[in-house]
This record gives C-alpha cells, sequence and structure tokens, in this order.
C-alpha cells in the first residue's frame, strides 16, 4: 500500500522561496544562528533507559531551583542507576511517571526533603513576550526564558505551564511537594489544571517519541500490574558530568528573537497550501518553544 | 519498587462522600441513566486490527454527512479487511493514521469521489450548550449533540474540533476534501489549526489506548519506513450489520444534561484534595464530552 501524504509537515524541512506564505518550519530553517540559544550543560538530565534509549531532559532552575537542585543531587549520586529506578506508570492522555521511591534508602546528600512549593515565581525580573491570545487558566500567556509561561499581573506571579512533553515533580497530597524522585512528562493534551498545583520543573527535549509509546498501565492511574513490565532506567546523568565530548547538547529558540516572534505570529495563521483557513488564533501549548540537537560544527 | 500514587484519577471512580468537593469522576458516577445517550449502531464502526485490539469510532453524520455515508459505504463493501489496509503513519504529538490507497482498485458502489467540503456546518438547528470560557480557535466554544464545537454566531457555523482521539479524513491538497479511504486520529495536543481545514467525522471511544502507544514512524510525516512495520487491520465493520448479541454499544454524557453542566464546572474549577489551586477556567479539549460502553443490565 503507497501511503497517502496528506497531513502538514511539522518537522524542519527546506525553507520555502519567498514567494510561498511560510510555515513554521519555514520560520525555523531561516532563524539566524544568534536566535539559538544553546542550553547550559548543568540544565541537561541525561536518562538512558535500560534498553538503550536516551531521554534528554532541560530542567528550569529559574522557575523551580529547589526542586532543581534536588534532582541535580539525585542524579549525581547515581540514586537512579543500576536498575533501581524505572517507568512504572504509563495514563493515556495523560502523563508517564518514572523514578525511585523514595523512602527506601537515605537521601543523597543535599537532598531537601520538603521543598517549598515552587509552584510560580515572581513576574518581576522576566522579560514576557505575550503570546497575544487568551488563555483559560491564567489572566495572561506568554513567555520568558525560553518558557512558555502563564501570569498574573496583578498578582505578579509566572508559572510554567503544563503542555505536551513538560516534566513535573510528582507528590503526595498537600502539604507535600515531591522531592523530585519521582517525576512525570505529559503524553496528551495539556492538562493545565495542573499548573499551579505541582512544580514544572522542565521539558523533554530529546526521546519524547520513546517516551509517549510506552504500552499504557492497565491499573488505578495507569500504573503497570506487573513491575515485570517497567521500563527499567540504566543510569541518569547531568550532562555537565559528562566528558566533554560526549555532551548532548540543545538549544531552544530565543523567546525575545524575531524569528520567534514570527513563529508565533505563523503559527497562530497558517497560509500554506494545506491551510485553506487560518484560525486567527493559537493556544500557549500549541504555540510553544522551539527546541533543537545544537547543529555540528 | 512501590510506585507512589500521585496524580488526580482522570477514571471513574465511586462517587465521594457529599462533604467532599466533587471530582469529575464523581460527577459522571452519579449521573442517571437518563443522563447518557446510546449511540445508534449505524454510527459505530468497528476496527478489528490483525493483533486482535478492536478499536471503535464512532462517527458525526450530523456534522460530516456525505463522508460518513462514504466511510460506511467503504465499511460495507468490505473495502478495508483482508490485510488491504493498514496503520502506516504514526507522528508523535500528532497523529495515528491508516486506511487503504483508494487509487488501487475501483471504489465500492455508493462511495462520492470527491465529496463536499463539510468542514462546518450550518449552526442553525443545533442546541448549543457554550463552554463558558474563550477559545483561541474560534469566536465560540461549546457543545452540541453530544460533541465539543467551535461556532461563529455572525457567519451562523459550527464545526467538530480536532481534540485528542477526535478522527479526521486524510486528504491531498485542495480542493481534494479527501472520501473517508483514508483516516486519522489525534494522538497529541490538539491540532486545532486544522479545525475547519480537515473535515471531522468522529472519535474513538474504544481502543484508543492502544492507537496511541504505536511506535512513532521515522519517515516525513511519522510514515513507517518499511511497509513491514504497518499495522495491518484485520476487518472494519458498521457496528448495525453485526448480530444483535454481538454488538458493541457506547454511551454519552447528554450536553444539554444537568449532570453535564455539572461536568464543565467541576473541570473548571476543581477543589478535590489534590487540587491547592483551581484555574477557573478549561479548554474546550480538556472539558471533552465523557463517553462510556453501555452497563450491562
Amino acid at each position: 500500500m503507497r501511503p497517502m501524504l496528506i497531513l502538514p509537515l511539522l518537522a524542519l524541512t527546506a525553507a520555502a522561496p519567498a514567494t510561498k506564505p511560510k510555515t513554521p518550519a519555514d520560520v525555523l530553517a531561516a532563524a539566524p544562528a544568534a536566535a539559538w540559544k544553546t542550553i547550559p550543560a548543568e540544565d541537561l538530565m541525561v536518562i538512558d533507559l535500560a534498553g538503550g534509549t536516551r531521554v534528554v531532559v532541560q530542567l528550569a532552575p529559574a522557575f523551580a531551583p529547589v526542586h532543581v537542585a534536588n534532582i541535580r543531587a539525585f542524579a549525581r549520586s547515581g540514586w537512579w542507576n543500576g536498575g533501581k529506578a524505572a517507568i512504572y506508570r504509563v495514563q493515556d492522555n495523560y502523563v508517564v511517571q518514572w523514578g525511585r521511591n523514595e523512602t527506601e534508602d537515605p537521601m543523597p546528600p543535599g537532598v531537601v526533603k520538603l521543598p517549598p512549593a515552587e509552584y510560580h515565581r515572581r513576574l518581576k525580573g522576566l522579560t514576557v513576550r505575550p503570546l497575544g491570545y487568551p488563555d483559560q487558566y491564567a489572566p495572561r500567556a506568554g513567555f520568558a526564558l525560553g518558557w512558555p509561561i502563564a501570569y498574573d499581573p496583578k498578582a505578579g506571579t509566572a508559572n510554567l505551564t503544563h503542555c505536551y512533553a513538560y516534566v513535573g515533580v510528582a507528590r503526595d497530597l498537600s502539604p507535600d511537594t515531591g522531592n523530585g524522585s519521582e517525576l512525570y512528562a505529559i503524553i496528551g493534551h495539556a492538562p493545565r489544571a495542573l499548573d499551579r498545583v505541582i512544580a514544572v520543573v522542565g521539558r523533554i527535549v530529546s526521546g519524547m517519541e520513546t517516551m509517549s509509546a510506552f504500552p499504557r498501565g492497565t491499573e488505578a492511574l495507569g500504573i503497570y500490574k506487573d513491575r515485570a513490565q517497567d521500563i527499567k532506567i540504566g543510569s541518569v546523568q547531568m550532562a555537565s558530568d559528562l566528558p566533554a565530548g560526549q555532551r548532548p547538547s540543545f538549544q531552544y529558540l530565543d523567546t525575545q528573537s524575531a524569528s520567534f516572534a514570527e513563529y508565533v505570529r505563523v503559527r497562530a495563521s497558517r497560509k500554506d497550501a494545506f491551510f485553506i483557513r487560518s484560525a486567527g488564533g493559537v493556544d500557549l501549548c500549541s504555540a510553544g518553544v522551539p527546541t533543537r540537537a545544537t547543529p555540528a560544527g
């Protein structure tokens, strides 16, 4: 069967001639190198699954500094290594969750057992690019420091949002905030009701297509029925602890750049051939912030 | 490793005592039988994958009558049976796509080769329950006939939306509208920019957790590289053509019912224990329309 190619390409393609309406991919392909910011190696968590797949998470210390410090401490102590941690929960249209029960052993040094509720931060100090369209979950939506954010100018707060591929800290009921030993990533439509209810600490920048495709768990909450179904984690390391030549490197599109502004504009009003109509709007998570592997050279 | 149960349960659970704030699941559990509408068997398409998994799609003849008639004609002629059709495209955070290249053989009788662009319908004749929150993609969002819709009171139009698990008709570039031989379902964050650009014809009411978890294709658009990777379809039948005792049966929550109104209200303002804050809003696809297997007896 010869497949019919029908839906618009979301991946990068070569820039179209100037006479054609631009696609989001065209905008990214045309963005100058200066519009791409390289993510510091100390913000990249490298998860190697036992099966060989590598997953890379960009952490967001500007939004959840204590949780991120905990996650780095767990990684550096080898807390999740050698089969002690696994993916054990996959709930359809919701989350994939992994980690290690932190009650098993003494915490590694440096881990804060009960971090503060870093569910939002001060808006002050952030240079925000407004999305320009309404948000159902907050007074305003926009972008800052390379992240999608929701914010409240009156309250003076800003928070990371539960978009696809975004990573949060699993917790029990309040006032527990989770310590970072167990994490989840969003694998479905953005469950934005979780915003400011759980700490969002980053996003998956590589390996998401593996994390989203594990078999769904059949027990309550999508937990795997048998521990034999768990997907074992081989190791978790910070990229900054890897030898220089072996560090993965990723970039995000500077949310203050002209390229990013154009990217959001084009996302909100597709005019390329397939799109016989433009919506004239876009939601925060559909706009998103593009990331990529740092180009060679 | 004993997993930590931390995220709120989206599945049905027993109703909580009246003193506790209700969850969406509580509202569904308390909904009277009369609030659930049984889907007509002629609107249920039953897809049996070669591996044994059954997927059931509810079709929406009130929104795309010609496309739905085509799909029924394809199913009744056995067009997709016996290994001639497959799932051949899985693009992460976007779509799973299946079908059979309709240029291979003469069309089955009754199939309209170039259906009209049923991307929206007249608003007139629909009893709409407004969502009550803004939408980024249309002047208004709400619900009618058991479906989430976007609508434009000035233009007098209403359309089905690309929410998670919703099914559309693959097509080539305009003015092709697709004939229904190849279909897709949304497996990620709602790509609402596709609304009114492609015909939405229904939603998956059973088997979605299988459809969303197939390995992602590695070629452009998520196409599988080798045809050997395709997931073969065993048969596609309309439920109404199955013997009475073997017909699957599903229901949706009447979007005009008091239970549905309460369901949306609770979705927009979670107050159960885990939710230390309520968003005070919800987007159309996060609200959604609950469906279930028809209870026995």
